[in-house]
């Protein structure tokens, strides 16, 4: 078991790994592919100590080599779930699983959506981003569940549960993962429907829904975090001044917990959490 | 009349100042000579961003070019004294004065004190580290102030009106301005006396004295700080939620508020700072 494991290799995510490192601790740093971070080309000119504008996604590389250096443990992979364990958390990726005794949650606040006509409309109408929160209201009824993934066949087994009428749609990407459900490759053109989403219209035709779940990509730390129950306002996990969120040992920092979305705010709350993490796992 | 001068040009104060020039003010930065900064030559390994270790010298240098870079304006100049004006402050250096409506002190914490035995014991009895503060009590003393050039030559005039009995010692350095007073060049061996100091004793002899007053190399924020009344606390200068001091339009950001000593704090001090100084500038 882990010590800690950190989820996000960003500014927050390193900076902490690195006061940990320092401290003795030997935290575990999952972050995603860098292929993957799509909004992170713009050139940084306001982060103190760098003569000449860098790209984010440089910093971001930069950041993961200091951390190796160091003699970080960082692994690129793709974090699906999290839960508790009997002691601690369980950390879930697409191909791997890993136990903890404390998280810090710093993936940054980049979230799948879809940018499809109605997607906005129908949001908390019949469209969800969270099957472990939402599920259980879709109880027997005719669902979807938008993904091709890893992410989406973990979503997708919670939502077998519930109902027997789940069918998955690729929205046009190949599927990669294996599934029992009807899957449906064809393209999304939009969701319609009056108060809720009654219908998915596709390039092949229209089908109807009482819910749809999305689950593109990788799920953010919002997801995750809604999945353990930890209280979230405005699109922010609520933290203390420990950077503590309301489940004991599970911290978080960064742009995800609100306040300035600046790097200089995101490698201070990392450096805090380290301090907070490190006395609560010598407490 | 500038906006907003910044004293120091480490982390805190250029980071503050890359966020106003973005934010359409022209700060002022004022900063030491490089080459007069000692303990700096430690490689950097916690701040986020840099693969390799950086020296802390030339983190700062980055930071400057950085600075410049974005267009702001840096003088590299000792400043010897900061008083409030009729409106806003004056900052006087060792070779102009500027005016502007509010200041950040970003100075750190490196001061010079001295070497020399009895220099501790006899601290704040009899030894002071600023005239305009303690001076006051030495009134038709006999006194002693340690120092060759302008910062030296600032105090002295202050001393010079509370007493027609001051010596300057410059300590086997050469003095580098003008002064009336009688000047001992000889090197101090140490300070002597029972309950307060009584003797300055050098390689030429031992001189009687009531107060000795250092004023070697350039004063600190917190010396600024005291001359202008601003509340210091075990050697911070406190700062409310918005970095002000108890004086209005005097900011602080850095090591010398307290906290950790870490760049990561700085950076975000002084990102926090410029956003404070900003509505306070535009209120």
């Amino acid at each position: 078991m882990k010590k800690i494991i950190i989820i996000g290799y960003g500014p927050a995510g390193v900076s902490a790994a690195l006061y940990l490192k320092r401290a003795g601790l030997n935290p575990l740093v999952i972050g995603k592919d860098l292929g993957a971070l799509d909004g992170y080309s713009d050139l940084v000119e306001n982060y103190y100590g760098f003569s000449e504008p860098i790209e984010g996604r440089k910093l971001i590389q930069s950041g993961v080599v200091q951390a190796k250096n160091l003699g970080v443990e960082i692994i690129t992979d793709s974090v699906i779930s999290l839960k508790q364990g009997e002691k601690g958390f369980i950390v879930t990726t697409t191909t791997n699983q890993y136990a903890s005794e404390a998280v810090l949650l710093a993936t940054g606040k980049t979230r799948q959506t879809l940018n499809i006509p109605g997607f906005k409309k129908f949001r908390g109408k019949g469209i969800s981003l969270c099957a472990t929160c939402d599920g259980y209201f879709y109880r027997r009824k005719k669902l979807a569940i938008v993904g091709c993934g890893a992410y989406m066949q973990h979503e997708l087994e919670y939502l077998n549960r519930v109902s027997k009428d789940v069918t998955v749609f690729t929205h046009g990407h190949e599927l990669t993962c294996t599934v029992e459900n009807d899957v449906n490759t064809a393209k999304i053109i939009r969701f319609i429907g009056d108060e809720k989403i009654s219908h998915i219209v596709t390039d092949q035709g229209e089908v109807p829904v009482d819910g749809v779940f999305i689950a593109l990509g990788v799920p953010s730390s919002i997801d995750f975090a809604s999945q353990l129950g930890v209280i979230v306002e405005k699109n922010n996990i609520s933290v203390d001044e420990n950077y503590q969120t309301n489940i004991e040992g599970l911290f978080a920092a960064g742009d995800i917990i609100g306040g300035k979305l600046q790097i200089a705010k995101a490698v201070y709350d990392g450096m805090q959490a380290a301090d907070s993490i490190y006395s609560y796992l010598n407490k």
